[in-house]
């Protein structure tokens, strides 16, 4: 299969004045529908790191710059570290010292992190210029770069400080895939995996299905597995934007996963593994609490091992889980808030008795 | 005439789900009716700095200790030098160590600084939480408290960095005025003028009958001129929040204004003062390019005159007043925007030539 055989797929995340097409396909960079209709000023910006530029750069600056009067661009140290505001005022500089009015375009090449700063960075310039996502990360195209979250962190939480902001297209090429190393692939799947559970039980059943040739990164599966994860993502938004209440459901695991992430020190395990332990711990919950079968969350916890993702939490104590947790976004007044299950393919928010969450640790923790 | 004499006017900005009403009246801190039907999270915040909290933070703590579990308070440093990220870190800092979440709500008591920056640490922080504007300069009553624009500066320009982020309530007591200096509330006087020739002459006349009224502070004359002024403030933002185009014609006057304030360095010039003479140059300019008779652009000066604000522009050489005017957030590829009377009572946006722009300085210049 090469970039001319199948047509790349638009889904419309519907936003009234605010909505834009995510086109899932190969080589779009490359292709011209992909740019058609864009937004276009004299001045272009593309916001990248050294590891992404080194493999992708060219190719964008060489389609870019037929697009633009000026194109400039901002390398940012790559790394979830980096993610805060002096990093974000580079950007700040470079469009200040470049001259770049209200009409600039800003391009985010890169993963969740180029993602958030470029994004949150167009959000604040001169109050909101647009910007077009172009994630280079399998989890970036299935979820961070859909939906309009940006944010840099606080040294006192992740993402503390962001804003809602929309981008004028999101681009995922499977083809700019190729070059993620497999640690980073396979955190990627956790949040294509979180799709079925919370939403549509056929696409986890088909996931169970096609899991080795997703693994295995063969283009069309994995096509497949983007198109349905943005499809159900942009569903979601379209119906709550700025998470009143359903769209707090692609948090699913993630009340865990921030946890565990905080908790071991950020980095120490992707973002991704995380989900997978926080997603076994969210279903066995659910279970728990009597919302589902436990055969569900069962085949929940096989096919995040299948990936390779870790099943078993990080033994933490239960006070230090509590405690960290009830610094999510989500807790309201110290209260945590859980996504469980209430089907499967159905989710909602609720609160747990803290001793039940204590036996949800005990039983999938690496240490009892 | 005392509070409990006239019931305050509530002036409702309409933008859907964002929709709040502007109260402008007396003694409204104390008015249980002020704070009827707003949000309430556990924590409230309130941002002043410590010219405006010896006056009036007592009065408020009172107030909003008895509808939050936790009322904190933050102290920025007084002055526009300090609307920059550090200070505004300290906003996030105090609400991320007092463990506040999403339905906190944060109080802005004073002036345009303190409006902005507590605004655009609301819009940010998770992505946004609650706030209300409680002004205390007139400019930021008649101004910058309605509308939702929030922003910082940036070293290489003002207001920069910001967001589009409306108020759930803002509460326009003239009372906190009494406490204002002479030169800070002749300089909002600029920002009351300029409604009349950008939207209703009938107001600009009223001003002229009432002008000694309201510098002497008469409370009747100021309610209606601070109510007027937001009526079309309300009118203008309702029909284009984002300033697409009708919105910008609040800035008239400030594309000069600006260039003035930035060409003497920020604090030289009040804004107001800045605004006043760059009304002069504006309505010179409307004249100018034959858009309205030239008696109307001398009635706008001698209005300025009579409110003791300045009418002669600094001579900064035309050259670094167009350099400095390119800067201007409005300007597109270099092209600046100006603000232009196209009849008493309306504006638009349209580009001069040069030359031209050079004889309006000539003719409204300090110096030669």
């Amino acid at each position: 299969m090469n970039a001319s055989e199948v047509a790349p797929s638009r889904i419309a995340v519907r936003l009234a004045e605010r909505s834009y097409d995510v086109v899932v396909g190969r080589g779009l960079i490359e292709q011209a529908s992909s740019w058609e209709g864009l937004r276009l000023g004299a001045d272009g910006m593309v916001v990248t790191n050294p590891v992404v530029g080194a493999h992708h750069l060219d190719k964008l600056r060489a389609v870019l710059s037929r697009r633009h009067r000026r194109l400039h661009v901002v390398e940012l140290p790559d790394g979830e570290q980096h993610k805060d505001w002096p990093t974000l005022q580079r950007i700040f500089d470079t469009l200040l010292q470049a001259g770049c009015d209200r009409r600039t375009v800003v391009y985010a090449l890169g993963g969740g992190v180029i993602g958030d700063m470029a994004g949150f960075a167009a959000a604040c310039y001169m109050r909101g210029i647009g910007y077009v996502q172009i994630p280079t990360t399998l989890l970036a195209q299935v979820d961070s770069s859909v939906g309009g979250k940006t944010a840099i962190n606080h040294a006192m939480g992740k993402n503390m400080i962001g804003a809602f902001h929309q981008p004028l297209r999101v681009l995922c090429d499977v083809d700019l895939l190729g070059t993620l190393p497999e640690r980073e692939f396979r955190s990627g799947l956790a949040e294509v995996i979180k799709y079925g559970p919370i939403w549509d039980w056929t696409f986890f059943e088909w996931l169970e299905l096609h899991a080795d040739a997703l693994l295995a990164r063969e283009p069309g599966t994995l096509i497949t597995a983007i198109r349905r994860s943005c499809e159900i993502k942009a569903d979601v938004v379209g119906r709550d934007e700025r998470e009143s209440d359903l769209r707090a459901i692609l948090n699913f695991g993630h009340t865990f996963a921030h946890a565990i992430e905080a908790g071991l020190g950020y980095g120490t395990w992707l973002h991704g593994e995380a989900v997978g332990s926080g997603m076994v711990l969210a279903a066995d919950l659910s279970a728990r609490m009597g919302r589902i079968e436990w055969s569900i969350a069962q085949r929940i916890r096989n096919l995040v091992a299948r990936c390779w993702l870790p099943v078993e939490a990080p033994a933490l104590g239960v006070e230090r889980w509590l405690e960290l947790m009830r610094m999510d976004k989500k807790a309201q007044a110290g209260e945590i808030q859980f996504v469980l299950l209430d089907k499967p393919g159905g989710a909602g928010l609720q609160t747990a008795p803290d001793a039940m969450i204590g036996e949800v640790l005990a039983h999938n923790s690496a240490v009892a």
